[in-house]
């Protein structure tokens, strides 16, 4: 028999939730987020919080879901399965800064339950990860941000950051652009009981990276947050806000997925960024700052210089 | 034997483009187009031509492509031939006006043909439409716009524009928002020659449905371009422009054909606006201009009572 994990991770999920709005609001010092409940008319529903117009943060989006019902025939086709209810839920966030000095951050945290014909669980698996997109490189910004996710890694597991981190540079990757969307940081999924670990390694494992995610993040916005701009930077974050509007319209299995299944649309797409700009052909000079953030994202980096 | 077009369809468009270019530049009296030549290294080119910040238009395209080449895998398959050679040519062109009182308008005309292994066309087609994209709906612009294009459509068949008015609504539809892109126009493809209708059919209706572009959107813009407007309906135009860039990058086969196929990006994201918004959960109140919008986009109107 399998141990479910439905009732702790909704309230692992809940109390996050609570806890990084909370602190992003302290930081902003201005704003406050605005919880929009929603119900599923299939099973289940979410809490949808968004923050706009802050003094730090633009817009910032951190929701959460607990859906559950019949397997669609798309999902039943994609997993392989004839028949099945299931039940999800995750947290799932994204922070766009309003100075082009902060970088914005992306993060989930999920956990899927598969049914057979007597209820039972049969299936389960977690998945999830964090990433950051700056517009202009602090080297120790990046640095940072993977070291808090690795240190997590190297508790559970001395492969899993290399691992992980390769996924994450692979997934988030614009393809068109052949650029990655970001600097990376961690990506897993189906991460499923097996005969090393066990389903309560893996529950551990995911709520600990959770729990990181204020650590990797907040510490890098109190730095930045108060640097001085002009408009020309201004200006490339909202041309590289466009690249942020690509990669998840055009390749995000999971906004896909969302938008092709009958998701709730304005729940997915609070990922986009407020004000984004297209500007044709737009290419910074070589040598500088909007040029260093070019190369770093046509070559991704070894940040911790793992080997 | 089948008689090519060739020739004459590259200098139909290179004229189009010319003299579009030229009366766009003339209406907005600021901002001139800078003409971005291109060269595909597999065979052909191109000529992206950009105005951006001007006085009416806040950026606009007017491109004309010419490639020719052996068809990639995944064009062979998607047209079913095991073999051959290609040649492409087509203008395309997106404008989005600065004020949110001037409609967006999208034009397309294109010509394809298909060769044997000695180099004699097998194939031919012609393809094409265009159509409106307003921010605030005055009956009398989507009246104008389509009767223009159906005047064209009697000239060749009484059956045509009801037609293709059809396949431009089922087209340009924002199937995850369930509303229009727009308030249509016409969209046609693979138009062949068939028992009644030969090529030189073809390309006079499509060559024709080209001419009557300027016709089709000039006086739009005249009568529109010097009406006051608002910070509010500023936003409201760069909310919907969102709209606009989910189309196109969620399901605009060109666009996506385009960026999986090593396109040239620039020419095919220059019909993305400058200047975009995503506002969470934005609805306009009932009865408001805004509102009305919504209603025509999620009721395509019949515009001239065509049964």
């Amino acid at each position: 028999m399998i141990i479910s994990y439905k009732d702790q991770f909704v309230n692992f999920i809940t109390e996050l939730q609570n806890e990084i709005s909370s602190e992003l609001e302290n930081l902003d010092g201005s704003a406050k987020f605005i919880s929009d409940k929603w119900v599923r008319a299939e099973g289940g529903g979410g809490d949808t919080r968004i923050l706009k117009n802050g003094t730090v943060f633009e817009k910032a989006g951190v929701n959460t879901s607990v859906v559950h019902g019949e397997l669609s025939p798309v999902i039943r086709e994609k997993l392989g399965v004839e028949y099945g209810n299931f039940f999800a839920c995750g947290l799932s966030l994204v922070i766009h800064p309003l100075s082009p000095m902060v970088p914005t951050v992306h993060a989930n945290y999920r956990y899927f339950e598969l049914y057979d014909e007597n209820n039972e669980v049969v299936d389960q698996w977690f998945g999830g990860g964090s990433d950051l997109t700056p517009y202009y490189i602090f080297d120790e910004d990046p640095i940072h941000f993977h070291s808090t996710l690795k240190n997590v890694c190297d508790q559970f597991d001395p492969s899993f950051y290399k691992k992980f981190k390769l996924a994450c540079d692979n997934y988030f990757h614009n393809a068109h652009r052949n650029e990655a969307r970001g600097v990376g940081g961690l990506f897993f999924d189906y991460l499923r009981a097996n005969e090393n670990q066990d389903g309560q390694f893996w529950y551990n494992f995911v709520t600990s990276q959770g729990k990181a995610f204020l650590p990797s993040y907040l510490p890098i916005v109190e730095k930045r947050k108060t640097i001085e701009y002009n408009d020309d930077q201004k200006f490339w974050q909202e041309v590289r806000r466009g690249r942020y509007v690509e990669f998840n319209l055009i390749h995000d299995r999971g906004t896909l997925f969302g938008l092709k299944t009958n998701g709730r649309i304005e729940s997915i797409l609070m990922s986009l960024p407020s004000l984004v700009r297209w500007e044709y052909n737009h290419i910074p000079e070589v040598g500088t700052e909007e040029d260093k953030l070019i190369q770093v994202l046509k070559n991704p980096k070894n940040w911790l210089n793992v080997s």
